[in-house]
């Protein structure tokens, strides 16, 4: 079985969903298989001095038409959510749980919650929302999901997520990597299909 | 006559390069011409708070390695300079001044100062190499161009081309607009052709 598509994206992050739209379709045609990892690109911007796009001067107004314009060439569903950006601690929590025991589940919770956010306006950085949606995706009693995501160990998780992201070298959302090849960005998704295909160039 | 697309460039940027080499032939297939405007990032990085991508830790790592991969996936050959950034304050006066006179010379200029710096590995931060460099594109005499570029008029021209990129929206190189639409980044090319093609989507 060859190596899965390692997915890191943050749950805030535009490019990132779009790209979570399409990345399955792509490694399935090269008989490989994603491996989802949530995390927090406030953490990775403490490195990298960056900011989220939509406050920065001159690239705020070209990201927010970008947005637009890449999920309609991609054919994705989206609505710039009013509130932008958005803490996303409890939605990466919730997934990396899930993803200990079902990652089935898990992958059906990080779809859920993506689209909930993107395109259906709804505001996952709120616990009872993103909980909520994760249940109802997941199977699983909601109850039972608030209390994992505040324990400790899940906490910890998402800090050691994060850490190993960015021993990865992840310096933004989506970035995908194939084979220990890295690709940063939505807008290379043709070149990860093409690396599966070719195996580089 | 359509109108041409603009294009934005620093040319420390290896991006802007690579998109340099290729922006000729897909505008000629829709029947445009290419203008191209030299800037200087460092003015615009100013007001986004940017840093050259190859500073940046994360970044760094990963805009080398796609920097070398993305010049082979466009069959441009490529070199990465050991002394990058570089200022890029004369080559640019260079190609502003020629263009007032010349547009022929100025784009075989700006050609010829791109690939030497990132395929020949020349300093053309260094005035006499620049100015050298052009002189021989361009039939002039290299007396001449180093004297343009030292007046107070070719120095307001680069300022003030500044001013009107950032007042164009211009937040990277490459920078494109075609018919008022903007594309940043050499991997835009694509949509560029695509939307010369279709009109937009």
């Amino acid at each position: 079985m060859p190596a899965p598509i390692d997915f890191y994206f943050d749950f805030s992050s535009p490019y990132g969903y779009l790209a979570s739209e399409k990345i399955e379709a792509i490694a399935s045609k090269h008989g490989r298989s994603v491996d989802y990892k949530p995390i927090l690109l406030g953490v990775v911007f403490k490195q990298t001095g960056a900011a989220p796009l939509t406050n920065v001067p001159l690239k705020g107004d070209y990201s927010r038409r970008d947005f637009m314009r890449s999920a309609r060439l991609l054919g994705v569903p989206f609505r710039m959510p009013d509130k932008f950006p958005i803490s996303t601690q409890v939605a990466a929590r919730i997934v990396l749980w899930m993803s200990e025991t079902n990652v089935e589940a898990a992958r059906t919770a990080m779809h859920e919650l993506y689209r909930a956010y993107f395109s259906r306006g709804m505001d996952i950085s709120d616990p009872a929302t993103a909980v909520a949606l994760a249940a109802q995706a997941g199977g699983i009693e909601a109850g039972t999901i608030a209390a994992a995501v505040e324990s400790a160990p899940v906490k910890d998780g998402l800090r050691r997520a994060n850490e190993e992201a960015m021993a990865a070298g992840v310096c933004g959302s989506p970035y995908m990597i194939v084979d220990g090849e890295p690709f940063w960005g939505s807008d290379r998704l043709d070149q990860v299909d093409r690396w599966l295909a070719t195996g580089g160039w």
